[in-house]
């Protein structure tokens, strides 16, 4: 890797340890530079058969060819394929090809990625700004840049265990009793759950960091109760802060000057939620640091969780929009020509109030007190500092104590903060496809902690939609079922009765591979290796790069959704060599069955997924739990199909901070003999592990079935 | 099948010949049934297995399982999955299961047909009326029902041979220049073009039925020029008749009351392209018979080809709509609160004036002098009574000569008058794959001649993009490339040079297949048989009930577009028994390999698309032409896999109406012996056939290759 400076960009704190030593440049190899300034443009020809992967959170394939992007985020409700902005920006770009080309270009404004829309063998990249750091990999294997990336920005979050587990959402239950009710209900149903959320009506008139006291009355005792029954309770937090007088938050922040400004240097004025909002200066360390320990008020009642919203940030309007429409309304009422107003001109004009770019130019920030730099330059931070602020305050706080934490918002480097969601996606089976691609895109970059509102957030879902995205969502490490006021309601149970009966088996499978799912997150996290990947990651035959239907989760699995509705399978590509096909129902009907590399149709009936666990891998299962670490149950089941050598790890952390801490290890390894199976069983911290059974359910490449018992001592 | 009749019905000319007899009904066999004065709902139980075709124009798979769809023709420019209606109503639905029943609702208002989406195994048909007639059949075989549909609403239109031929359109080609530069162009590319497309600039300040003179003088020489270099001129017609004194057009319909009220009687206003106008009441004879004629000044001057668009009708606003703001804001005014207008809800307001239902409500049709309906009852006919118009006035007319003639909206028998394009769909390969189901789904009611605009309407297009939208519409009978203003141009020579000369293979494929396509064109139409089919149509394997992105064209093709970006194949599946794959990059290049039923992948680069001729069928080709009809080649080759016996008859129309009068057939038979084939060859008025020369390319199942040669004496 080689890191290169132009001009004298602002500091992201993208990259946590700044390279000695910056090389000016004149050209890059292969590129052809075109510097103003006010830009920088790279040019590269890209050969018929290179692939570009990359940009993390992003519309469009795993290959990126053919399409526009853009580096701006934004609150975007419709991800429809002509969008080129979402929420986050991760300008990290690799052409798979000849020298394996990869660029990390840290600079926080636009940047447009042409890869090959305008001219089909161009990739042209526009960076519009002649201050920035690039970073620039030439390797044989793309996989190295991808985890020489990772590490460049810190690694990756890791959240705590009972984050795995499912967790319900909806705009809104906007009072204790229906929260009540929700939790209530998943334990009547017996349906595994370790998180409600909190929407924003939660809050007192939007205000963040308040509870409404009417509809949340004790809310302390209300976060205690619902822990008791095995549940985390999920606020969100907003960035804007409401402009009214005794308002703390609001107070504090303009007395210290916590907020963004105008030109002028007034707080500036945008509306979101609560209306006319302050945003907090999240490049001003002061502010970080104010912003981190206001989420302790809630820690201190016992929330351990949160999400960040609207932090792009979304802009609903600002008064020098709205003006501007009161002005021309005001002149026309002055000719007395209001019944000349051009309507359609007007519904357009108010229609690009939100999120305005004009609006995004006129914010200031102040990183340091005597430094100012437009908001537009330094745009795609605004999330991911949030994010820091979080992670810098609370854990100085609890410097032991992991918490969930993940965003709308994020931009490279955020991924060592904290988690993201994808955004306001829609109940349609396009999105449960894209769902694939984007869990895989956004693991390329480092959130491993990502995922989808499983159901769809906007529009209404339908109980076959429903069913085949809970079982992508098993795989989802973010496995959060969520949708929007004015939708359907999608709860588990607003369907009918085989809907819900088929949603708790799913779940309960989610639970039951939480040994594995968590320990595979761990260990690729501590390897800065993708934990959700392409099948092209580890196989290199040349179908492997054109699947994008298809994900491998961790070393082990392979996992082929079904994503079209009234299918009864799918077909599916199975590279080398031999897969165990579990044709899962439940996590009790262990279905399997030896299937051999190539093309297979297979059936998959809606009340059954598709797990292939690769040769001489092994995944471990316990059983269901209602939630996490409820009653720890002593038997681990150890499954895959041996045919030489197989090992599999099982990492168990105490939940402390930093991740790696303390961790407790369960190592297995076996060797396939003539006759039998020779079974080598390593332990480090054994005190912290829970189980004393295994129990090995081992296939021979001929499916035969062996089953081992063994005591862990 | 039986008819039965619920209350007093408009009688909507779907069904060309009413039963003698309508029954009563009180109960529909396997049907709930729930009446009341303003609406009946039908609820049927489906089994898990069944599926549900038909609806025509819309949304959703060719299975309809699992949505929500309702018919209401309406002008909607983002085809994304929520939508729940497009341009055309074609209540006709089968479900395929025990008994295959098959319900026609002649109903031209709002019915929603909730299949399996509120429960999955309800289908609920709520018709917004209690006036309509039903048609009910129960049949052995599903294909038989839609056959019998076709015939009770009157068959299905047959356009001219030209009109297969690639057409080009963009929004706009706003003057002669243009036109003559973008003709030129194919001539001098050596791309085949029958037809240029003029979008509404060509109009005088958009009032129908003018040419604005400055850009066009002399339209009628243009006209013919344009035919001497083989393009037809093809203009489109809005129904809204601009409000404009002296307009003659506008004195006439008023003078002679053929427009739509309001509920005073008064013409009804409404604001599309040229501002304020009437629209014509097509639901009276009159009317129809003096708006038909209104195409005869352009037929005068040569032009054989229109488009009817906007005729949902669509409806930008009215005056009652903007009234209503403009009241608001007047009030707020004398307020001296105009600054205090709420912005985000006067944007939804004015964004609801369009097509608003509202305003349909407040529409009156007379379709005889005394007889006042309101328009939104009978809302779904407008297109089709318009299309109807041009059908019965110029037929009367030219009463020997077929014209082009199709529309953006439609309904139930419209299919008899013209043809459809699929309207506003956008350059996303999602619209691509759609493009597919389209096909299938607007031949089954029995819009044979229809299509989607290639390359996409909206958004902008890119090479690969447009390359593989080419290879579909090789089979689309209507195979018009069309974008909207403010895109990115993609005329064929838009792109890079490969791009180009890569379109120009395609289409001269089409041009080499059209002795091909257009007969079995007329074979289908004749028989009242989808053209282009699902798999299942033909195959009864399980696995062709759910395959929907393959389609059948004719009895021989089986068609796999490819439709996702970046991939150099995909996977087929062949029904029984053999397949010859033709291997298609040019039509000159006859790479061919036989391959057996089963599941395939198949490499498909950009520069091949995937043409399999089913085994024992026969398909003809020539060289191709500039146009369609310029040289008459007379060459025919006659390619297939014939095992046992295999048959293809060629009609050749002579473009006059009715579209078989005085058709002339090639008739070829042939059986294949130990060693050589023998081949009867009949025809009929062989003195209009043009070939002289047959060309027999035979494989066999092993794929060996004769090629034989016969004169056609």
């Amino acid at each position: 890797m080689k890191s290169y400076r132009f001009g004298n960009p602002f500091s992201t704190g993208a990259v946590i340890e700044k390279p000695v030593k910056f090389l000016q440049i004149d050209e890059l190899p292969g590129f052809k530079l075109t510097k103003s300034s006010a830009s920088v443009i790279l040019r590269y020809r890209m050969q018929k058969d290179d692939i570009v992967i990359g940009l993390g959170e992003q519309l469009g394939g795993i290959n990126k060819r053919g399409r526009k992007y853009i580096t701006y985020n934004t609150d975007i409700p419709e991800h429809t394929p002509d969008k080129l902005s979402l929420y986050g920006s991760h300008p990290f770009i690799i052409i798979q090809g000849r020298y394996n080309e990869g660029l990390f270009i840290d600079y926080p404004g636009e940047i447009s990625f042409d890869v090959g829309f305008s001219d089909k063998d161009i990739l042209e990249i526009t960076v519009g700004s002649a201050d920035f750091d690039l970073y620039h990999w030439q390797d044989n294997r793309w996989q190295d840049i991808v985890t020489s990336y990772l590490e460049l920005t810190g690694g990756v979050y890791v959240p705590p265990k009972w984050a795995f587990g499912y967790q319900q959402c909806r705009w809104s239950y906007p009072e204790a009793k229906s929260v009540e009710e929700v939790a209530n209900k998943f334990r009547q149903l017996g349906i595994p759950c370790d998180a409600i959320y909190l929407d924003i009506d939660y809050m007192q008139d939007y205000k963040v960091f308040t509870v409404n006291e009417e509809r949340f009355p004790d809310f302390g005792r209300f976060v205690k109760e619902l822990r008791d029954k095995g549940f985390h309770l999920i606020p969100i937090i907003d960035p804007g802060v409401k402009i009214e007088s005794d308002y703390p938050v609001y107070e504090e922040g303009k007395k210290h000057k916590y907020f963004c400004t105008d030109e002028q240097g007034e707080d500036f004025q945008a509306a979101v939620w609560p209306g006319l909002t302050h945003l907090p200066d999240f490049s001003n360390a002061a502010t970080r640091n104010w912003w981190g320990n206001l989420y302790k008020k809630f820690i201190e009642l016992g929330i351990e969780g949160f999400w960040n919203d609207m932090n792009e940030p979304a802009i609903f309007y600002t008064n020098y929009q709205q003006q501007g429409v009161y002005d021309k309304l005001q002149a026309a009422a002055d000719n007395k020509a209001l019944d000349k107003v051009d309507l359609i001109g007007l519904q357009w004009q108010i229609r690009n109030f939100h999120n305005s770019r004009e609006d995004y130019q006129s914010i200031y920030q102040h990183p340091e007190r005597d430094k100012t730099v437009c908001h537009d330059q330094i745009h795609n931070l605004y999330g991911a500092q949030m994010a820091q602020s979080f992670s810098e305050s609370v854990q100085q706080s609890y410097p032991d104590k992991r918490f969930l934490i993940f965003s709308r918002s994020s931009y490279s480097g955020s991924q060592r903060f904290g988690g993201i969601w994808y955004g306001d996606n829609k109940s349609w089976w396009e999105h449960l496809e894209l769902n694939i691609k984007m869990l895989i895109n956004c693991n390329l970059v480092g959130y491993f902690y990502s995922g989808a509102d499983i159901g769809g957030f906007g529009d209404n879902c339908q109980a076959e939609l429903l069913i085949r995205w809970l079982q992508l969502g098993v795989f989802s490490p973010l496995f959060r079922n969520h949708s929007a006021i004015h939708t359907r309601r999608q709860e588990l149970w607003e369907f009918d009765k085989a809907t819900m009966n088929q949603a708790r088996k799913i779940i309960r499978l989610r639970y039951a591979l939480l040994p594995w799912l968590y320990s595979q997150f761990l260990e690729f996290a501590s390897m800065n290796i993708p934990l959700i990947q392409s099948l092209s990651w580890s196989f290199s035959e040349p179908r492997c790069r054109e699947i994008e239907d298809q994900l491998i989760y961790g070393g082990s699995l392979m996992i082929a959704p079904v994503y079209k509705p009234n299918v009864s399978g799918r077909m599916v590509y199975l590279p080398q060599d031999k897969w165990l096909l579990w044709w899962a129902g439940s996590w009790e009907d262990r279905k399997m069955k030896v299937l051999a590399a190539g093309d297979h149709f297979i059936e998959c009936p809606l009340d059954r997924q598709l797990i292939f666990i690769k040769e001489n891998t092994l995944i471990t299962m316990q059983e269901p739990e209602d939630y996490v670490d409820q009653r720890k149950p002593d038997t681990l089941f150890i499954i895959g199909l041996v045919s030489s050598t197989a090992q599999v790890k099982v990492l168990v952390d105490q939940g402390k901070y930093p991740a790696f801490a303390g961790m407790a290890v369960l190592d297995i390894t076996m060797v396939k003999q003539e006759k039998n199976y020779e079974i080598e069983i390593k332990t480090v911290n054994r005190e912290l592990l829970q189980w004393q059974q295994l129990v090995f359910e081992l296939y021979n490449d001929q499916g035969n079935l062996t089953i081992l018992h063994r005591k862990l001592i």
